[in-house]
């Protein structure tokens, strides 16, 4: 099920220019920096082709709760989602949930899940942009938390509930004329389209997923059962992983140390001056 | 051993002020960003004080290598450091030092041990700057990978080296005023007079040592061989202990759909297509 065409999206992003942001000191343009005036492009453009259904994630949250004036405890804004999966992905803490009110509303926030969402009919498009300077030879971008997947994953597995959402990531390739950025291409990925096997987690790095949407295979098969099921199972190998790579790296060359230490520290004739 | 003078170091920045770095976008302040030009200052004190001895890490390997244009190999730049911990902890890749020449030297490079370098008789005090926006609550800077500091303990502890180097961090404290940054406080800390007990290791976060200088208890008594000795210890506790939180959080609750996962899969009546 998509509703948004990623392909016209595309089209339309290839060849658009935004303004340096810090084109005045000519400073270092991190990816992240640069990237955000082509995010609000997107967002444009979607929200133009798409008024009814496009939002922000805290536009989302502040339009559902300003409609329901009357729920205003945590509990009862959290019921006014149908979809558990949902309500993890997409509510904040319930004491920023409970202090929500029409005059202090939501604003943006850096770990939200998605920049923008589509919604239409209870099933929910999630859109992240990641931003890439082509002449810069970058790490892949943090795509989203391995754990929160695992832990919404675990959740449509408990629920039955596999046809609510999907995670889009959309990749902006930049070059940098002067003091204008020029979009040269664009890509599209939905995870859900991905071989779980494929992910990459990077453990050191808040457990991030980390891929380049331009080459992430989009070439699962099986439903989006078999792919919770196979994202968990794939999440669990890695963490074990990281455990072994962990004793081996950091304990193992370090163990002789600790003999060595507990031996002089208990002489009484400790040259070292050990109490 | 302590050459530089921290406390007139600290009083002099007081009351400093730098120009907002983005003043022109009103942009967001990151940290690092803002924190630059109160680094320069810090630097530029100290080379106007010690002119002899202060060098920002590149410059002193540029210098070393400049002066000694007949070594020319990795091997040959690598032995014209005295001691094998400042070796470590200075030097840049084989690739990298067999490549250097004198029309193409060493720039700055983000992972260098210090900004900022002292260096006299053998001896060299490394400094890092953190800077701190004091409006907001932020989470506590990297100070040093954990796995780097392990690495240069077990050097120093092989080679009976306790007496080359110091690892000194200067907290700067700064408000915004409108377009004008000021440096409201400072502080130093010596990260061999903490107690390697109180160093607190992010693995998630690059497993880098956090902690705010001005937090930092400074009350070691024991000599620097104690220090590499129970900082080891202390680094490989920590490890085991995030092995151990890991396979809780991170494997034990999500183990059950694995079971169901081979169960399913193992099925030739698997009702979701699993091959």
């Amino acid at each position: 099920m998509e509703n948004i065409n990623y392909d016209l999206l595309i089209e339309n992003m290839i060849g658009k220019t935004v303004e340096r942001p810090n084109k005045n000191t000519n400073g270092t343009l991190s990816g992240h920096a640069a990237g955000e005036p082509f995010e609000k492009n997107v967002y444009h453009y979607l929200k133009d082709k798409y008024p009814q259904n496009i939002y922000k994630q805290y536009e989302f949250l502040n339009d559902l709760y300003l409609k329901n004036p009357l729920k205003i405890t945590a509990e009862q804004r959290y019921a006014l989602f149908d979809s558990p999966t949902i309500l993890f992905l997409l509510s904040r803490g319930k004491d920023a949930t409970e202090k929500w009110d029409p005059l202090n509303i939501f604003e943006e926030k850096q770990n939200d899940t998605a920049d923008i969402l589509f919604h239409k009919n209870g099933y929910f498009e999630l859109i992240d942009v990641k931003t890439r300077n082509l002449s810069k030879n970058a790490q892949a971008p943090n795509i989203i938390s391995s754990y929160k997947l695992a832990q919404a994953c675990s959740i449509m597995i408990d629920n039955n509930e596999f046809n609510t959402f999907s995670l889009n990531y959309i990749e902006i390739d930049w070059v940098d004329s002067q003091q204008i950025l020029t979009c040269k291409n664009a890509h599209h990925a939905n995870i859900f389209k991905s071989n779980p096997e494929d992910l990459y987690i990077n453990w050191a790095a808040a457990m991030q997923i980390q891929f380049h949407v331009c080459d992430i295979r989009q070439n699962w098969e099986d439903s989006p059962k078999d792919w919770a099921y196979c994202y968990i199972r794939n999440f669990v190998y890695s963490a074990k992983h990281r455990c072994d790579e962990m004793l081996q790296k950091y304990v193992k060359p370090f163990e002789k140390y600790l003999e060595t230490y507990s031996s002089i520290a208990a002489s009484p004739q400790s040259p070292y001056g050990i109490k």
